[in-house]
Parts: C-alpha cells; structure tokens; sequence
C-alpha cells in the first residue's frame, strides 16, 4: 500500500481529529477569496475555467453512459448549456461494485490518503467551484465560494477524519491468549477486517451541493464504499467537478475511478428511486425536501440511509440588552442567500406585550418594527443586498413567495425584487414578513421554504417555546435563536429546544449568525427530530458505513516472562 | 451528581476500554463457579435463592400492572410456576418516559456508574442466575453459570464501555473563537448535550436470554434511556433477576426504578408488536427468530433497530493437520447445548474426493466417518453429555430434529435422547447427522434450528465455499469454521466468507471452540448479512441511541498571551 498521500496530508488529519475533540474553532481550508491565498491569478483562472464549462459536455469517461442531460439555468439568468452523462444503470452500478474490489483491500491509510488529497485538489480548484456554485445555487459570489469551496471541504474533512477515528479504533490484528487450564494458554491470531456496505448513493440538493454532499461522499468512500452522485438537476456542475477531480485523484493513486461516478436525470424523468432501490446499495445519503426524504426513510430498507431535510426553524425573542443590535443580527441571518439556508429562521415569536430591554418592555409592534426597519436598511443598499441575498434558485421558490404574501396573513414587509448590476436578469426576492396570531397554527407550522418569514404574536415565551418545541417535533427544525436578559427563560428554552433536537444560539450579535454551522464544533442537524436522521458529523455518521468482520487462527502461545 | 459509583468501578471500566482497544483476552467477571472465588457458601445460597422463586410472583413493584402471567417448563422437567407482570402498555411506557426526565440530565459519570454497579450486583448473584437460565434455557449448569452470568455481564460491560467511550467523545463544554476581521473575535461558549432517543424495548431470546439482551440493556441505559425487556414467555426468569437487581440499585442511587421494567406476555397473547410500534419507542433490540426480526426490521421506521437474528453456519473441511483433533474439536461444537446457540455449525463441507492431511487424502466417507465417531466417543459418557449437551429449550426444535430425520436425507447418526440422572424427565437429544449432496440446496440452505447438521458431499473446497457464501448471503450466517493445509485455501476462505459478514475460525483444536465468541474481542454477529443488521458491540451499536445537541452564547473573548 502506498501511504505517501496519507504521509504528506498527515498534519490536516492530526488537526482535524483534534479539533473534533475540542470543539474548537479550526479550519483547514482557507475562507477568504484571496490571490495572497489562492494566487493573485486564482480568481481570473477559476472564472475563466468555469466558463469553458459552459455549452460542453462534461465527460467523466465513466462507463455506461447512455444519453446527455443538461438544462441548468443560473438563477443569475445565464443559460449555462453543460451537458452530464445519464447512465445506464445496469452499466453503472455494476462498475461501482467492481471498483470496491482493490478499494476495500486497501487499508485505511491508503484510502484516508487518497480522499485528502481530493480535498487538497478540491481546495485549489475553490474559484472554479465558486463560480459553478454561484450560478447553480444562486448564492452570492462570496458565499458560492465559501459555502461551496472551503467550508464544503471542511465539512468533508471532518468526515473523513470521523471516518478514519472510527476505522483505527479496532486494530487490524491483534493477539488474544487466554489461560484455558492450569498447564494450557490457548492463543489465538486475530484479523479484523473493514467491510463495506456496498454502493453509496449521494443525492444532492439544489442550495448547497457540496457542503451538504460532501460529509456523506467522504465518509463512504473513506470507509470502502463505492459513490454514485445523483445531482439535484438543478445544481449538477458543483458535483461534476468535484467527481472529475475525484476520479484524477483515485485513477493517479492506481485504483479504479468508477468509485466515484455521476448519475445525472432531469425533473421530468427522475431517476433517484429506482437508483436507490437497486440490491447493490449498502448507503444512501440524501439531502433534500421531506417529500422525497421521507420516501426514503420508509422504503429503503436494504440500505443504511442518512437523510438532512427540512423542518421549521424558530426565533423566541424574550428580551435583549439591544434591540438594535438584536434586530441587526436578525436582518443579516434573514437575508443571507435569500433565506434558503435550511438553518434559516422561519419563525419569530414575540410576545403580545412586548420584550424585556434594560430601558423597559418594547411592545410587540415596535419589536416586529425594528425588525422591519433593521431589513429595510440593510437591504437599501443595492450592491450589498444583490451579494447578500443572491438569487432565488428555483422559480417554485418565487411562486411560494407570491402565494405567501396573497395568504391573507398581515404584511408587515412586502418582498421585492433586488437590482442587479451584473445581473439584470438575476431571479431575486428579499424577505417577505408576515405576522400572524398564535392560533394561526396551520399557516405557520409548516415549512415555507425561501425568503418567508412569520411574526406571530404569542402570550408571552412561555406560549413561544411551546409553539417552537411542537413544530420542531411535528415538522422537524434545526436551528433556534432565542433572545433573552432572564437566565431562567434561557435556560428552559435550551432544555426543551434542545429535547426536541434543535440546536440553540442564543443572544447572537455582531459577526455570528444563526444559520453558520461550522464544522468540527457544530453539529448540523441532530437526528432527533423530522429534519433529518443524521448529523454532520458524529460517530454514528460514519461508524455503521462499514462492519468489521474477523478470522482467527492459533498460533504458538507468546513467551512469557520467567516469573 | 453523585460519581461514588463511578468512582468504585473505574478501574474495571477502564481495563474494559483498554480490552476493546487492544481486542485482547480479558475478562471483569470470573468465569469458574468455584467457591474460592464466589463464596463457599454461594453456589448453595444461589441454589435456595432459585427455589425460593418457584411458585411465586415475581413482583418488580412497577406500574401497570394488570394482570400476572406464567407458564415456564424447565426443559429439564421441572414446572416452575413462577408468575410475571404482564402490564397495561398505557401505564407502563408513559411510566418510562417520565423516569428519563432525571435520567438524562444525570451526567455521563453518574449514568455508567449506576450500570456498573448493576453489574456487580449481577456478577454476585450468579448462581442464583446460573439456576434460573439452566431451568429456562436448558442449558447444562456450568454454561448457564457462565454464558448467563460472568460472560454476560463482560458483554454488558462491554456495551457500557464502548457507550462511556462515545459519550465522552465530545466535550460537554467547549469554547469556540474566531477571528472575524483585524480587529474583531468572536467567541462563543458551546455546550454540548446528550438527549436519548426514548424508551428503548429489548426482547430477550429464550436460549440466551441475558447474554443476547445485556448488551443493548446496557447500552441504551447509559445513554440516558429508559428501558422495558420483553422476555421470550419461555425465559423470564433470568431477565425478571435482572430487572429486579437493577430497578435496586437505581432507587438506591436516587433515580426513578421504571428506568426498567418487565413487559411479560404470553405464547398465546403476544405484545410485542404493540409495543415496539408505540410511538414513545425510540431503540428496539431484538434477538430472536429471522421471522419477526425480519418483521420489526421492516415495519419499526421511527426508531433505531438492532437484530440479532440467525442464520446458516458453516464448515468448511479442506485438510488438516490431525484429523482426530479437527473431529474432536467439531463434535464438541456440534454437542455444546444440542446446537442451540447461533453461533453453532449446521452445514459441513466435505469434498467428494476427501481431505488432505499429512498421511495423504482421507476420502470422503472416512473425513465423514471420523466426525461420526467423534461424536459417538465423546456423547457415550451420559454425565459428559448430559452436562454439555443440556436439554432442548423447546418443544418446536424438538419436532424439528423428527421431521429432519424423517426428510429422506441420508441419516449418517441418529439423534438419541440422553440419559440425566438428576433430571429424567429432561428433553435432550443429541446431534443428528445427515448426508447431502451439494445440489440439495432446498434441503442444507435453510436455517434448521437445533442439533441437526447436513454433511453435505462438494466437487472440491472451492465449490464448498461457494455455498458457504451464498448461504451466508442469502439466509445470514455468523460463524464459519475451516480447516485445510492450504494457505491459498485458507485465503480465499478468510476473503470470500469475511466479504459475506460471516467471522472465520480456522483450523481450532483444543480448548477453543467456533462457537465462543469473547467479549472485548469477537464481533458476535456482523451486521453485515441477514443474520443481524448490528454487532456486539462496536461504535454503531451505541453512538446512534442517544444524539448530541447543541447551544450556544457568546462570551468575552479569552484573554489572549501577548504575543
């Protein structure tokens, strides 16, 4: 086995495994877009190499591939024209399993090896990838590259460092004597061997395709598996060239590239069902809509399957020392990417006689006010707003706005369209504010996904907690963000946001918000609630990706020690 | 929190982790029921302990109560007339969730504390354990003192071990800074939770029923979940011990005794379709027949399934270095309790033109015939094989072991009751051998539960691991015994039937039989063929029945050294 990608990327692993311990801030990939960084020519280079993609097929030489699907349509308003390959799957799937046959017999430092060296490589291609993602997501540039590039490469870091914690805890051989009778030591020679599951699917979502796809992709090909991609059609050229850098990487490193491959479908003919049904698959992982989650949650049986959907993330505001600070740092966490972050708050709720602030209680209207005035202000810049809140990645997004703002519900905040300097064309939306009564139950305890967002009266936190706590176990959540001066209210909103799985940030201002999930400290999603079976990254992401399986053989007992 | 029992224990707590780590032999709880070790007096006082037991209700004190149900037969003849609870589900699983509202607020310490304590509890009371799983199981005295006590709490402590080495895994604490800008920092104070998944349901086995049900008891108490064992209505006796020790020592230290309960039911009336489907359910382990563990595997959606099923196991004869050492081995394997334990051999390769050994190729029916009279020879002391064979648990493997035999399959020994002088009315049967030819797969590829095996006749060692292989991959299996000269025979054996999930023992003589399976060191069961999607007990088995969830609030910077 050849250790030298492992040997060269050893120090990135040893830092990720003891950020994991910690919990501490780390980061192994750089988040600032910068030439003093990535090259003074990195920026010019990734833009022109992202255009040279445009109106091509993108060919991954991999096998079986019967057709040409393309369609991509930036949210910007550019028509990208890439092709990708739609396999026969009877081709496809078999090739993956053919390439686990030297990739499970290799041992995990060779396999740890090779997928930081695909981070390695992913992380200096990260303007490219900036861009793709930029004009599949419809983030803006700076949040393309840094949700898409680094922070996806660490969050893959992350796994495969869970992965690679999880491979080394069971040593490889080990040596088992037990003194059997006065005179007898029966030894045995023991050989623990990692087996993987089988043919990992990935299937990727239209907003973050590779930070949410990455954790998953790592952790399978880590541990033995074969991947195969399923790109949301929407957003497949992220993954395109994250699978062309793979299969290079894989390919150099003398194993068979089919144990990453593309399988690419349109929304007319979907392809993901009968992929994830077929015997070969020991994995799937899936982020996405609950429709489609929740299908596979209840059909995959054969398979270890690891969903991050969706739920309805809340606001309780209670009290804060400074309602302009509170309602700046709202403001930012509503607009970023147009609220299609799945850690976006959807949901405030505030008391119908106000909150609590060291000049007295600010009643509900000029709470709700602030907050409105907080979002006008920071959206009246057009520059700013156009990077902040990018544009809209689907045109169902758009519709669910328009029909929201015509519900019937208050409209404390209409939304409206961005001006886009670069991109006139750009398909965009700030946030739409509602407000509805607690009793409104049935429009708000659903997940509105994009820039929607509802106020809701309540008779104070305690009404708050309880609306936030239902819908987080109903309808599933991720993230909370409470405000309060009173220790008592935090502490009841922890426990019992944190019982119904949902992770809780409290008091934010300045420069961290809600929706930031950083790897190696931040658990995204918990698993203990509808949005997901799951997190990122935890020991029981990785350790059920693969089974130890052992021979055993006797062999002379040890001398001992002359006692 | 209270860490005196964690503190009492911790040596033994971290010997066990050190075990697992190394994978080498090591045991807490001493396996020999000798007086020096238990007490001179303790194999009596386990004796009247046991009697004392017999005719009465077993009252555990715990809520719901409805009714009292009963009907154990020591399958050694005695009736034991002992009534168990049998509960109304809507008072006793409300009764387990309201007793985890402590539980999970106790720190990790406490939790693995109180299970280590119940395990010492439990060691102290194993002959009075080893009497209730002889009479239950049927099981010969000196494999029911140990498989039901000493090294079923090794794998209780294992589970604990390895839920103590997740738990802890992540800091309940962590402080998280970043540098925002040149002059900016944030710092977040992150606190990390354990929240279990709810009200775990262990159905116990009639055969092991501490040993196969200690490991995810144990596993998902520490983890701060509430537990209620459904007991197979032929072995109660030894988990209603269990419960009863534990619900004392959980009073004792201050928490709610429903933390474990009993959910008896009978043959005739089961519950634990019921039960596993209530929604309060989060954990389901489940060791028993392939019929319902297929059952739960496929309907129980909301909540994390472990089986233990069965399956098809294997040897594989090729050569050996001894033949009466290889024949002796396997007739001990094939007699320890009439094949009843899942881990015992049921088909047996041989090729049709014989075994290699150092005297030449023993054909066929001399490797076959050796076996024979292996058997015969060791089954024709009656106090030997009364004590090793055991009595048969129930009536069904009984009928089995007739219909087999009556198949029309070539009867190489017939299956024979046992003499048992201290029990003549025991239900014994010694192993039934009978010859097929390796195109009967209808007849060998399916799991005959009990002492019946198929020699089956194979055109070479290469057609016998094919069949091995598919077995194991069609029906599950967990033990695969081989023994051949070959070192390219032994290869592919060790790669093709690992590959399937099946644990390999090559070429064992002496003191060390197929069937063992140690804790700290075996994976009993791999979770990766249909005999069982989990093992005992590796990181999957625990770090998935409890989740992680977050908050979090900003603090003041630390205090950087200047630099």
């Amino acid at each position: 086995m050849s250790h030298e990608l492992f040997d060269r990327h050893s120090k990135t692993l040893n830092a990720a495994l003891e950020a994991i311990e910690t919990r501490a801030f780390w980061a192994a990939y750089p988040e600032v877009p910068s030439g003093k960084i990535y090259g003074e020519t990195a920026r010019e280079d990734g833009l022109n190499a992202w255009k040279a993609r445009l109106g091509k097929k993108a060919d991954t030489q991999q096998p079986g591939t019967q057709g040409w699907v393309g369609g991509e349509v930036s949210p910007y308003g550019v028509e990208l024209g890439t092709e990708y390959p739609s396999p026969d799957l009877d081709v496809l799937v078999p090739a993956a399993v053919e390439s686990m046959k030297s990739w499970k017999r290799a041992d995990a430092k060779t396999r740890t090896g090779v997928c930081l060296e695909i981070l390695d490589r992913l992380n200096k291609r990260s303007f490219e990838m900036g861009f793709a993602v930029m004009h599949t997501t419809g983030q803006g540039f700076m949040m393309a590259f840094q949700a898409g590039g680094p922070h996806a490469q660490d969050r893959g870091l992350e796994a495969v460092a869970c992965a690679w914690r999880e491979m080394t805890r069971c040593p490889s051989n080990a040596t088992w004597s037990k003194r059997v009778s006065k005179t007898d030591t029966v030894t045995l020679n023991k050989t623990y061997r990692i087996i993987p599951r089988g043919v990992a699917i990935n299937i990727g979502c239209s907003t973050f395709p590779t930070w949410n796809s990455y954790p998953g992709l790592f952790a399978s090909l880590a541990t033995g598996n074969a991947v195969i991609i399923k790109p949301h059609p929407g957003a497949v050229m992220p993954l395109a060239l994250t699978v062309e850098i793979a299969r290079d990487v894989i390919s150099e490193a003398g194993f068979d590239p089919n144990l990453i491959t593309l399988a690419c479908d349109s929304i007319d003919s979907p392809i993901a069902q009968d992929l994830v049904m077929r015997p070969e698959v020991g994995i799937v992982d899936y982020t996405g809509g609950n429709a489609f989650g929740d299908w596979i949650e209840a059909n995959v049986r054969h398979a270890q399957v690891y969903t991050e959907k969706a739920g309805i993330n809340t606001v309780i505001l209670d009290g804060c020392e400074d309602i302009k600070q509170m309602t700046g740092n709202l403001a930012f966490s509503l607009s970023l990417y147009s609220g299609q972050m799945c850690t976006t708050p959807q949901n405030i709720y505030i008391p119908a006689d106000g909150i609590d602030t060291p000049d007295g209680r600010v009643s509900f209207d000029d709470t709700a006010g602030a907050l409105i005035k907080a979002l006008n202000w920071f959206l009246s810049e057009p520059a700013r707003a156009a990077e902040v809140c990018g544009a809209i990645q689907s045109q169902a997004t758009a519709q669910r706005i328009e029909s929201a703002a015509a519900s019937g519900a208050t409209v404390l905040r209409a939304s409206d369209p961005i001006e886009n300097e670069h991109f006139p064309e750009a398909r965009t939306a700030t946030p739409l504010v509602l407000q509805v009564d607690a009793t409104e139950t049935k429009t708000f305890q659903q997940e509105m996904f994009g820039p929607i967002i509802y106020i809701i009266k309540t008779s104070g936190s305690a009404e708050s907690l309880s609306l936030a706590s239902e819908g987080a176990s109903q309808c599933g959540a991720l993230t909370c963000a409470m405000y309060s001066r009173d220790e008592k209210v935090i502490e009841d909103v922890v426990d019992t946001m944190t019982d119904a799985g949902v992770a809780v940030s409290c008091n934010l201002t300045g420069h961290i918000w809600v929706n930031q999930s950083a790897a190696y400290s931040d658990f995204h999603v918990s698993g203990a609630n509808p949005a997901g079976n799951a997190t990122l990254c935890d020991a029981a992401f990785v350790a059920n990706r693969f089974r130890t399986v052992a021979s055993r053989i006797p062999v002379a007992a040890p001398v001992e020690a002359v006692s």
